[in-house]
């Protein structure tokens, strides 16, 4: 049986007509994009060419996209490196409970170095309110990061406003956008940084890039200069290449993939609110169209995960970065659930191939999988 | 016709064995390492393989591998986070005046940092002296980076003795062996910390690896949690087993490459020592066995390169990295050759494709070029 794959925040496989873009670069057209000869003139022409695809995907200059490893290197030197370049105007900066590990754990190290990070709390949907940006605010502040769509429970934030803001007090924005980019149309107006990764897009591991306007970060791997000086190592051209195919695909399919998985996420979110004691995880509405997170109460997510996977249907408790660590989602706790209720809840995110049968057959084995979950648990005992 | 490739030092294509192998990770087996279903399992049961593969390669343990997006990266990573884990024992690094940029920089930038770094001299076949090694060691030395083999002469370096040395001091050791790796045997008594990258040795590019025993180095990306906390970012599948797929191979093939290689390689040296004025740098013997840098007088050899090119063959000034630079190498200067010699260096890094019919165009191809090139020359007029 081809297994329900629902875990496409995670990472996604790679689009077939991604990988036949990637693979001469591979095989024939192997050049080091730095190289005078014509095998480097090749590749360099190659990575222009994602790189003016994914700027017009962000109305941007090609001279404003820096590509990285990934996502997490992204934030990681949209943090990192907007704080060290600016650390003689200010050493405050501001983000938020729920963002991705990546932010969150660049912000601790930045405290470690003598910086001091706001985390702003979020409501029961997962926003981000704009009194308490506003009221965050310091003299000092020099950075604000607050993710476009969170990548557990799907909440798209008012990310526009939120900008607007911080443009109006004279400090720098960024934004997470890895869950949001190819998924919703984003509004570029007052972000100066902005972080994506291909992988969750259709194109392949290890490719992202930070957009970047209006401020230089300092950069965090020194060496040959590549990008404009701020992230040298020889360019992945294979990597690049199939990054902006993913993206120049996602941009011509985005609203026909929109319109499909968010019905297809309806339909399984019904289905799921079917059971007993069951709830819908962040906003009904203002969600990327592929993800549903649901908290069933009494059980334990992991052991749903697993016992889904028995039935060859991929989920996932949260972020996968954090699926093997006991602690509960800081996401589902900032939004108000207790310790038992965030490790009841799964996430599935849907993608391209899912058809209505993959989710009608999830739809019915979920009940089966929760049921006997409930059976085991020693929460009903002590709470039911 | 067939282009000759003789740039293996900037980059490698990648082995069909090896894409072969990467293949069925971009399409079917395109899970996220870290989730907790099958598809998850799959990746981290693959990562796993390929670490043992890199770890058995080096004669360590897979703990002592961390994956990284390449040979920049790891020697950021070596360098940056050794000397920030160690900062509190002492803030002087050794290292030699012809390093790769990415370690030269990375050093660069801890000086801005407080960290004093000895850029150690060598001498003119480019070997770093044991006794320098000795002298320049302080008692608030931490750590020594001195490269395997030099990515543009070839030399290579009597790095046993030198990291003997620094044990005996109690400093850590540090080696960028992205050149070395897969082409001659190392030698990893005493070594802490070892560089490699895939792309180098048939692998794709944006992937590679830091080799570390005794020494945790602070990270510099932050996030999930991946490489056991010392290296975050949704983990390159597809890259890491083309990695250790090139690694496996590499290894099987090393004799047999060195053998035909150096023999092609001391060909071509010699071809091109007939031409009046010209002079080979590095060691004739202590260097790769892919390796012949060779300094034509009165000639400028980005303009070679771009001859040799119309001519069907892609060689190099030295670095990719820095060909698009004006700079002379600061490796030729740092073994005794004056500006314009620099400038008239040219590098040839054979690989596993070349065959004697290749060399031989070759070496019919460059006195006619370098003829040329010195009747334009306005050096020849002045030396000449």
């Amino acid at each position: 049986m081809k297994k329900i794959y629902l875990d496409h925040a995670a990472t996604t496989p790679v689009d077939a007509r991604v990988l036949a873009a990637m693979k001469p670069f591979f095989s024939s057209k192997y050049g080091n994009a730095s190289s005078l000869h014509s095998f480097g003139t090749e590749a360099a022409k190659a990575i222009d060419d994602a790189r003016q695809i994914i700027a017009d995907s962000l109305r941007a200059e090609a001279s404003e996209i820096i590509f990285t490893s990934g996502g997490t290197e992204a934030n990681n030197l949209a943090l990192k490196g907007a704080a060290y370049a600016n650390r003689s105007k200010g050493k405050h900066i501001i983000t938020t409970r729920i963002e991705h590990h990546c932010v969150i754990e660049a912000c601790r190290w930045l405290e470690r170095q003598g910086f001091e990070v706001s985390y702003l709390p979020v409501d029961k949907y997962g926003f981000v309110s704009r009194q308490k940006l506003e009221r965050a605010i310091r003299d000092d502040t020099i950075l604000a990061s607050i993710m476009y769509a969170n990548n557990e429970i799907g909440t798209t934030e008012p990310v526009s406003e939120l900008a607007e803001i911080c443009k109006s007090r004279g400090i720098y924005f960024h934004t997470d956008a890895v869950q949001a980019y190819g998924k919703i149309p984003l509004e570029m107006k007052n972000i100066d940084m902005l972080s994506l990764s291909a992988h969750k897009l259709y194109g392949p591991k290890g490719i992202g890039a930070l957009f970047v306007r209006n401020v230089k970060p300092e950069p965090l791997l020194h060496g040959g200069g590549q990008e404009r000086g701020f992230r040298s190592g020889t360019e992945n051209v294979a990597g690049i290449v199939g990054f902006g195919a993913a993206a120049s695909i996602a941009m011509r399919e985005m609203k026909k993939d929109a319109r499909q998985q968010s019905m297809l996420r309806d339909r399984l979110i019904k289905g799921c609110l079917k059971i007993e004691n069951s709830f819908l995880n962040g906003h009904p509405k203002q969600r990327l169209p592929n993800n549903a997170n649901v908290w069933f109460r009494f059980i334990e997510g992991e052991s749903l995960v697993l016992m889904l996977d028995d039935k060859g249907i991929a989920a996932s408790t949260g972020s996968a970065c954090s699926s093997k660590s006991l602690e509960p989602s800081h996401v589902l706790l900032a939004i108000g659930l207790r310790h038992e209720e965030a490790h009841g809840s799964l996430r599935f995110s849907l993608g391209r191939q899912n058809t209505r049968q993959e989710i009608d057959y999830t739809i019915k084995a979920i009940p089966e999988a929760v049921e006997r979950l409930r059976e085991m648990s020693p929460f009903k005992k002590r709470y039911g």
